[in-house]
């Protein structure tokens, strides 16, 4: 099924507001099977919502799905533009106004008239709910076209396809398309595409790859889900635990589950990344029952006082070293209590990089019971992209070692 | 000057690529005085192109700015489909072809026949040279519009808009308008609003409010460079130092530049950020000089045995108060040695709320020489932006206290 989008708004021509909308937008309906013909954005003014308007009519999609300008102040013209354009008058939904009353006296806000044009509705067509705002959708049916307007207003416009845009589409569409991501971390691109390629002549799903600070990410896709599901096997098969996880999910996610089902318990001890890896672990909800706390030792002094790294080795090794490693992951372990300590050592950038000890040089260390391994990473030029490449490969010595035990 | 942007790429209309590449361009150029009519998107088949070249140019914008499609791919069909459109041949460039195939030698990679068709060049038109990377520009005159066609790996096309492009649009723009962006955090945008409204009469500058969970960016345009000098003047007087910075400062970047020069030196005693913040200042170059790290006491038993917190403190007021605030900052001072201590300790949620202690609730304390204080704050309930505005906070605090002393 095609499918046309047009935003409206100058925030987004004017640089202030990236256009995340469109990319939402874009990526739910291409999931279920439907193809973005194109994307245009316009200013709010009549004449460019109606050339955006022509424009996107033209190539005859099945839906044309509009984001923005429904709100209650001078520049949201979207509705009087569309209906004006399609030739529908408007009528005022007393029973809505109503409920907008209401709905504002409960949270101590007092209505004006400004509010009065989101009371409107189309005389023919019909309006789309908005669960979490004032601001109504509409679907107007033309006669190549189902029409959408929606809020630009991202948690309204979201709440809005998943509800009551979704469900129709899916309904329409005869080759429905299945999708998953299988997200991988620690392979580069180029020798995951080395082991994939060739292995799915029976099931011809059609494969991305997605590269990032992250990972790589592999989204498969099918009309048939039973040929998608193959293959995901099949790729599970390969590539082990380098997979971390699936669609959106993120590493620190999957950590913290597998940490509170194992009941194991985590601390960090951070150089480079200042609190990267703590903060990314305590972004997921619940993190506290594991996560018991990070020594950020920015200074050689403050490993040697919080952490106790011994001064000779320092001295003989230096800072970014396997034994400095060594010592911040077992010594970080035991201040905190923990099951498991990790602890990353190197140089982000732009300065502090030599020939033996590039800028990119990391070390990063886990110690468990037992045993403590130490892992030697050169990464990029570039500080906060090293940090993010640390921080992930941090998380993912810990998750291989969470899930293995 | 009137602008069209024209977006090439299937990654873009999947959903699996944000088109930050527009917003950036159209931010860079709506700065110095240009109006963005319309961004396209369209996926990379030649008649999507065309039908994207046609809607642009039908508006006779003075300059169409096109980004994608000039790899050595497949899929990378834009100059072909451009010089077609035009009517325009193209030739191969062997000087450049020679240029080429010495760079892939010296970073130790083959070149491949593939690569070729970047050393094509238009027999009409001119080659925008690409410092960055492989992918040369092209710009192209029509009868109203000068065409310029980019590459879409954002760190290469930014540098030749930089370079190449927005010099020779500064020349051709009548009336430049200049712009300047005071960033404030700390106040509300309607209580901002409420402060500034009025107050330009004689200047009559442009003024628009962005708020995030950073603060509020005022930014504001004019035509006269002194009239907006004047106007932003006024504004530091009302606003002082709740203006924390201009354009694309960081808070941090403010922090570590400004304790750099004055000698002082930084720790963080982190609870409900989990790190955020030592990742926040060590994001900026060489803040090794001046933050000496964090202690990421997330549990109680860590706030009692890193950072000597009394345990009749944690059970008296319990771990979030104005007392465990206090004791936070104070010891983390001591204990990195540091000129000041910053503490953090909050309900991030999405549980652990309670009716005396609701979500959002956050206590920031700062430690300096003799004395120390600390402030409440009750921000909203998501975790994630909780974290944001705590970190936010708690940096505006200390940078506070810097310029100050």
């Amino acid at each position: 099924m095609k499918i046309a989008l047009l935003s409206i708004g100058n925030e987004l021509l004017s640089g202030n507001t990236i256009n995340s909308n469109a990319a939402w937008i874009a990526n739910e309906l291409t999931t279920i099977g439907c193809e973005i013909e194109n994307q245009i954005t316009v200013q709010d003014k009549e004449e460019s919502i109606v050339s955006g308007l022509d424009f996107c009519l033209l190539l005859k999609p099945t839906y044309l799905i509009i984001t923005g300008g429904l709100g209650p102040t001078d520049d949201d013209i979207t509705m009087a533009v569309l209906l004006k354009f399609l030739k529908i008058e408007s009528e005022f939904d007393s029973d809505y106004w109503d409920q907008l009353k209401k709905r504002f006296n409960r949270s101590g806000l007092s209505i004006t008239d400004s509010n009065k044009n989101q009371a409107l509705k189309p005389k023919f067509g019909s309006i789309i709910p908005n669960p979490k705002g004032s601001a109504r959708g509409l679907k107007l049916i033309t006669k190549e076209t189902t029409i959408i307007a929606l809020p630009g207003v991202p948690l309204e416009m979201k709440s809005m396809i998943n509800e009551f845009v979704k469900p129709q589409i899916i309904k329409l569409i005869k080759t429905r398309i299945y999708s998953k991501t299988l997200r991988t971390t620690g392979i580069p691109e180029s020798s995951l595409f080395d082991m994939i390629k060739n292995q799915d002549e029976q099931n011809s799903n059609s494969i991305g790859y997605y590269p990032s600070a992250y990972g790589v990410d592999i989204r498969i896709s099918n009309n048939r889900k039973e040929k998608l599901n193959n293959f995901a096997d099949h790729l599970y098969k390969i590539l082990g635990d380098n997979i971390y996880g699936e669609d959106k999910i993120r590493i620190e996610e999957v950590i913290v589950k597998t940490a509170i089902d194992k009941k194991k318990t985590i601390a960090v001890a951070e150089s480079c990344t200042g609190g990267l890896i703590g903060n990314r672990i305590t972004n997921v909800a619940n993190s506290s029952i594991v996560f018991k706390g990070s020594a950020v030792t920015y200074s050689n002094q403050s490993k040697v006082d919080i952490l106790g790294i011994e001064k000779i080795c320092l001295k003989e090794f230096g800072a970014v070293s396997k034994q400095t490693a060594k010592q911040m992951a077992e010594n970080v372990k035991k201040l905190f209590g923990t099951t498991y300590g990790i602890s990353v050592t190197g140089i982000s950038g732009p300065g502090g990089g030599t020939k033996d000890k590039p800028i990119g040089l990391t070390y990063i260390g886990l110690a468990k019971l037992n045993e403590t391994s130490v892992s030697r990473f050169v990464f990029g030029q570039d500080r906060e992209i090293n940090k993010l490449r640390t921080s992930q490969a941090a998380l993912n010595m810990l998750r291989k070692t969470l899930i293995n035990e």
